[in-house]
Order: C-alpha cells, then sequence, then structure tokens
C-alpha cells in the first residue's frame, strides 16, 4: 500500500465546510480565516515507546494525538478549526491504519475540526506529529504570562489520573472499572476545549498539563515573572486513584506524573464564577493555591502541605517531549 | 540537554513581525492574518535516511526541510508566512543541532518566513516535520485541478539535478564543480516562490516536483481531468547532468529521479510570456508538451522521443514519502 493509497482509504473523507477552499489532494490546503480574529497555531509529535505504549490500541493513539494537541488550543481559550497530519509510518498494516483513523476523526467530529492535509513516509519507528490552527476573537488568546500577584492558582479535572493510567497500563495491572478510568484518562484525554472558552474572560494566564501539575505551574509562573504557592491537600485527586494507593502516592503521580490535559490557571476571580463553569461544564475546578511577587530565590513555586512547607523533589527527569 | 534548553539555545530568535502576536515559548503561537487573504497550510516529514543521507550536513538537512515546504506554498503561488517544527532527536548533539538550526534559519530568512513554534522529542532515528502557514489573495491560490485541452505544459530549471545529486553523494563519485553543483541541488533546492507568484495569473494548474517529472505531471493531470503528451526531446537538462552521463540516463534522472522542487505548471499562455519571467528570475522556463482531453485508456501522460511514441516505463516504485 502506498502513501496515495493509504491516504485515500483512511485519511480522505467528505467535508463540507466553506472556510476549506482546497482540501487533501493538492500541494497545500487552501484555508479562509473569519475575519477579525487571531490564528493559533500548535504542534505536538507522538513517538510509538515514547510517548505512548506500542500495545496502546491504534483508535486510542488516534484519539489521543488529537487531544493533545487540542489541549494546547484550549489553553489559549482557541477555537480549533483545521489539522495537518505528518504521518511516520514503521509499516502500513491496514487493521492499525484503520484503528488509527478512526481514533483521529472521532476526536476530530467531536471538536468540529477537519483534517485538511498531511504528509505520510516510511520510518523505523511510528511518529505522528499533528499541528492544528485555531482561532480566538482578536488579542483574546489566553497566555502564560498573564498572572498577577494576588491571583488564585486553579486546576481543572483530577490531575495524577492519566500517568497513573499509564502505570498500570505498562504493569499490567489486573484491570477492574478504577483501573479502566485511568487508563481510559491516558488512552483519551478529555481536551478542555470549552472550558478554555469558558474561562478566558476571567483568568489572566493558563497552561496545559502536560509534564506534571508542579513543573507546568513552574513554567506559567516564571512565564509571568512571578512566584507562587500551592496547598498539597488542596489539590484534587480522584476517588479512583485514592482506591489504587496511599495519598503519598497519588500526590507524586498528581504533581509529577504528566500527560493530564487539564487545564491550570489563574485569575483574580471568586472561586463561585468557576463553581458555576465547573457545574455547566461538568468539570471539577479546584483552587489550589495562590500567586506572590517574584521570588528572590530561584524558585518560582513553593508548595504547603496541610499548611506545613513541604518540598518537592521532582525526580530530576524532565520528559524530553 | 533538555528540550527547554534546545529550544532556548538553537530555535529562539528575536523577531519582529507585528504579525506574531505570541511566538515561541507559550502553549501555541498567536497569529494575525492580513485581512482579504486565504492561507494556505504545507506539511512535510524528512526521516534521517529515508528523504535524506545521514552523511548530509546538519546545515543542508535544516535548509532543506524549509525549502521543500517552501516549494509546495510555491506551486500554490502562495506568500511564506509562519513555520513551526516537529523535530525528533536520536541525540541532541550540540554541533548537529548548531548546524540544523543554521541552515534552517538560512532557508527561513531569505524567504522571509518566521519560526514561531514546534516541539523536541526524542525517538529512535532523526525527523523533521515542519509545517508551513502562507497567504494568497483570496481565490487566486493555484491548484492542480485547473489544466484545460489545449494548454501547454512547462517546467521550470532543469529536472534531474537533484536526483542525480543525490545518487553520487551516496555511491562517493569523486567531486568536481559539475558534481558539486548536482549535489547542491539535492543539499539546497530552491525553492521557486517568487517564480509561482510570477506565473499566477498566467497558469491554469501547477504542481512542485517532488516525486519525479512524470509522475508529478501524472498527478496534476489526473486532478484536472485530463490527459497531457511530453515530447522527451523538450525536457531540459543541465550541462552538468550532461557531462556526468549519457542522455539516457540523464533522461531517467529528469522522469523518475525525484527532489527536483521546481515547478510544472499549464498554460494557454503563449511562450514568451514565460520567457519574460525565465529572464526576470534568472530561471529556465521550458514547454515541454500539451494537455489533451481526457484519455479513454487509463494512461494520463504519454510520452514521444523526437516525435516518436516512447513508452516510459517507471519501475514500478512510488517514493513512499
Amino acid at each position: 500500500m502506498d502513501e496515495f493509497e493509504i491516504i485515500r482509504r483512511y485519511f480522505e473523507r467528505a467535508v463540507s465546510d466553506d472556510s476549506i477552499r482546497v482540501g487533501i489532494g493538492d500541494d497545500g490546503a487552501v484555508l479562509r480565516p473569519d475575519p477579525g480574529r487571531d490564528l493559533i497555531t500548535v504542534i505536538d509529535t507522538l513517538v510509538s515507546g515514547v510517548h505512548f505504549p506500542p500495545s496502546l490500541s491504534p483508535a486510542d493513539i488516534g484519539y489521543r494525538s488529537v487531544a493533545v494537541n487540542l489541549s494546547d488550543i484550549a489553553a489559549m481559550a482557541g477555537r480549533p478549526r483545521w489539522m495537518v497530519l505528518a504521518l511516520t509510518l514503521s509499516d502500513s498494516d491496514p487493521a492499525w491504519l484503520a484503528g488509527f483513523s478512526s481514533g483521529l476523526f472521532a476526536a476530530a467530529q467531536e471538536f468540529d475540526l477537519a483534517l485538511v492535509g498531511g504528509d505520510t513516509t516510511s520510518g523505523q519507528e511510528t511518529a505522528i506529529s499533528i499541528q492544528i490552527i485555531g482561532d480566538v476573537e482578536i488579542d483574546q488568546a489566553l497566555v502564560r504570562s498573564g498572572a498577577n500577584s494576588g491571583d488564585a492558582i486553579y486546576v481543572t479535572g483530577t490531575p495524577g489520573d492519566a500517568s497513573a493510567g499509564l502505570a498500570v497500563l505498562q504493569s499490567g495491572t489486573p484491570r477492574n472499572s478504577d483501573v479502566d478510568y485511568l487508563v481510559k484518562r491516558f488512552a483519551r484525554p478529555n481536551a478542555r476545549v470549552d472550558l478554555g472558552q469558558a474561562i478566558a474572560e476571567h483568568a489572566s494566564a493558563a497552561i496545559d498539563l502536560s509534564d506534571g501539575l508542579f513543573t507546568d505551574i513552574e513554567k506559567l509562573l516564571r512565564a509571568s515573572a512571578v512566584s507562587g504557592l500551592i496547598e498539597l491537600s488542596e489539590v484534587p485527586l480522584s476517588a479512583q486513584l485514592i482506591k489504587l494507593m496511599d495519598e503519598d502516592d497519588a500526590l507524586r503521580f498528581a504533581l509529577g506524573g504528566g500527560d493530564d490535559y487539564e487545564l491550570c490557571f489563574t485569575s483574580q476571580a471568586g472561586a463561585e464564577v468557576f463553581q458555576e463553569i465547573a457545574d455547566q461544564h461538568d468539570v471539577p475546578i479546584t483552587c489550589i493555591g495562590q500567586v506572590n511577587e517574584s521570588a528572590d530565590s530561584g524558585d518560582a513555586l513553593l508548595c504547603t502541605r496541610n499548611g506545613n512547607e513541604y518540598e518537592y523533589h521532582h525526580d530530576g527527569y524532565r520528559h524530553f517531549h
């Protein structure tokens, strides 16, 4: 099966969208942006064996590849529009391709995102680069650098679940409904696109959680040239995670695990504003700390646990994502 | 060296461009398109050992990765604007990264293209996906599907040089200035961006040459639901190519070699129009055939050589690019 056949069979789907003037099959796609909006462009690569275990189902790999990119669009309060796919395949197994494309299109359909082009190539290992273009009202993109001293720090969902899901997937932990829940949080992350748009008018800065709550909050604080403090007893942990391990371990997954694709944001607005948004979207939004003036020391982020200073040692391993 | 350090050291360069509202370092880039223009988006992946020999210099790899994408923008008569880079590295060798980024930025600067974001990840093999967003006046993108019966078929430059350059690079042919010329055509393809814009108002359809003249003309003809005929004695061959091999072999490289990144286009305009453009841009533009009605047989493209029917056997190998 050559690249043209792969594209024709698995990736060309009729789309009826006036914004797509030329879709798959030409040198490039021609797209008509809505007037008066900024564009948001994001790209993320998933390499088999690095970003997901090869045993993950092809449909989950397809879904996840789209979702992790949508999460970046969500963190900027964007609306997803168009996607291109650069697919490097170690072989062209029809069953894998059928599964992968079904997962990819499931995510695309859920978020009203059109696949408009791509490139298929062979390599020793399977790697998926997806690039998404979204848009947002002019000057309304939510960035990392807007946090101010006095803002509260909020997180959506329950961090730690996805990385615990990956760990149980890799360790072969016996499955039950709690374990399945955690695995699904890794395999099919919920990109918080609607939520990103809903919080935008109240939030001063936002980031999506890909490398772990601690590291990602640190990045937001550094980008904003401020410091912050989080209280670990406020970090929301899922019932499923708590059932599987003690609280110390659960916190380790939450702080350092990564792969959550939840949003972390800062705001001056009161908690009740976000309670209402949380209820509307059926996703918990929890205040876990606050933003302070720029620190004199090198630490942008400090932790307390039940009010006591808590030195968080993240293991020195930075995801080479 | 982790991904943040790699980005900071090799890929973050100050840009002063009002269209870039948020550049590298946030969840995504925020871009402001010019009003009243369509966008063009293209993506191409280069895998080490598949699309270039690992021995190619890092600077050439960087340049080439950008140029092959610019070529797609050129074929649609677009103006390059913004680029994102998804880089998968088998190791993080500082010398390689320094060379690669210098070549990448050399191409970017030459074509007024800004790097606005990306993703760096580790893998077993080095792979480079570049996505470029360009723009074009509304409805003025040049597509593959516009060729009409009676149009002439034109090609820019001298096809075959780049694939011959790759062959001598891989075979270790002794170097001289002719050989160096051919190798450079592979290592640093000239994206025909200005030329694409110059021919746009006269051309009915265009494609860039990546898979070989024969295959790419076939694609254009099929997209336009027409057939075509090319006269092989009209295919322009470079003096350097002719010096290295006999005409039969040179034609084989020209027809089947690929990697030219020249433009092939169709037009009703007279040859003198393109002679003037060729002179202005110092690039040969040669009429090599004509477009006919849709063929009854399966062959979209026929060849003659000095007026005699010539059955071109391309080797059945389709680049799995």
